[in-house]
């Protein structure tokens, strides 16, 4: 009995983060998602207030999952750089397996009222932590080189959360290899391993040509 | 008269944007951007056939404004690495100066009707095709390093696009410097230069610690 409603409150999750990644979260009502599961409106009613508790749902387990991924791969590799690729490419094949609920994630978090979107954010934070915890680790043993640690969380965090608006499984290059790649690009650039740092934006304009 | 209407359009346009922004394109009605504005209904009509037209309005403008800002850095600058230097310290401080004009274009888009989403995926095309035109001419020089133009592109789109999420004025960074060092990220990566390329995500896998 137990498991059934399990299965349900999961079921009505999934069919929602379809619809709301497909249609969008405010195009989409609780009598769409009731009318593609088949099943009465009471009954998601039963197990959510409302449309947007059955979001911040989605939105929370989503957060877990992420969470999850980056607590295993802590605890499943002693060594930090090797830690790190695994919370990266852990992250994109998400991405590309669960697309509908990372963009349902990244898109529709502004439709959550003031409650909803406190607990969200604590869990942002609890994630950025995780990140920030791992790249700390890094400096400590001098495998960063970047000084500002948080713009290198983000500028990972955007990179692999950009992933589902442009994997399609038609584009030839398996999930493997582009999550692979990503971690490169992360971890050495898009630049040859030689070339020089940067000379500075400021200093190198130069005026327009007229 | 002609320039009283330009304005006109603008200051719609802006004060949409912002609100959009803030509460959310579904959340806002064309009377909430009347009522701001302190004009009639009418007014905005009489510029924008209706509110997903407006949405169309100003996510075109923004794909506009950055397609100029890339076009201004091919023109401006003869070395490739500092044109596509310029191309990504210019949409990170694009999006600190459009905040709002970012986070339409990146979570508002799905709310365009196919007519126009046709349109905003030709720009789309526009920007990518710059991009990899700029990473092509890097390639012939040898100075990429990774083979998937595509993906190297869409990683250093994550980045810069994710910014409007994490910048805040009072952060402590200067924009130049925050520019500055996602550039670097994305020519050099985050560890340090002498750290040997990745061995691969799959070839590193190990079992999980029961």
């Amino acid at each position: 009995m137990e498991k059934d409603v399990v299965l349900d409150e999961e079921r009505i999750m999934d069919v929602a983060t379809t619809l709301f990644g497909e249609r969008g979260y405010a195009a989409t009502s609780v009598r769409d998602i009731a009318r593609v599961l088949d099943i009465s409106i009471a009954t998601i009613y039963y197990y959510f207030k409302n449309k947007e508790d059955l979001l911040f749902s989605i939105i929370k387990s989503s957060g877990n999952d992420l969470l999850l991924l980056l607590h295993e791969s802590m605890e499943q590799f002693s060594d930090p750089v090797e830690r790190l690729r695994h919370m990266i490419a852990g992250q994109v094949c998400m991405a590309y397996q669960k697309k509908n609920w990372v963009k349902v994630y990244v898109e529709e978090q502004g439709n959550l009222s003031k409650k909803y979107k406190d607990i969200i954010y604590r869990q942002h934070r609890e994630i950025y932590d995780t990140y920030i915890k791992q790249l700390q680790e890094l400096k400590k043993l001098k495998l960063v080189r970047v000084e500002q640690l948080p713009i290198a969380a983000f500028a990972v965090f955007g990179m692999v959360n950009w992933c589902y608006r442009w994997f399609k499984e038609d584009r030839g290059v398996p999930l493997e290899e582009v999550a692979q790649i990503l971690v490169d690009i992360s971890f050495h650039g898009i630049l040859p391993p030689g070339r020089a740092l940067s000379s500075g934006v400021k200093q190198s304009r130069q005026p327009a040509k007229k």
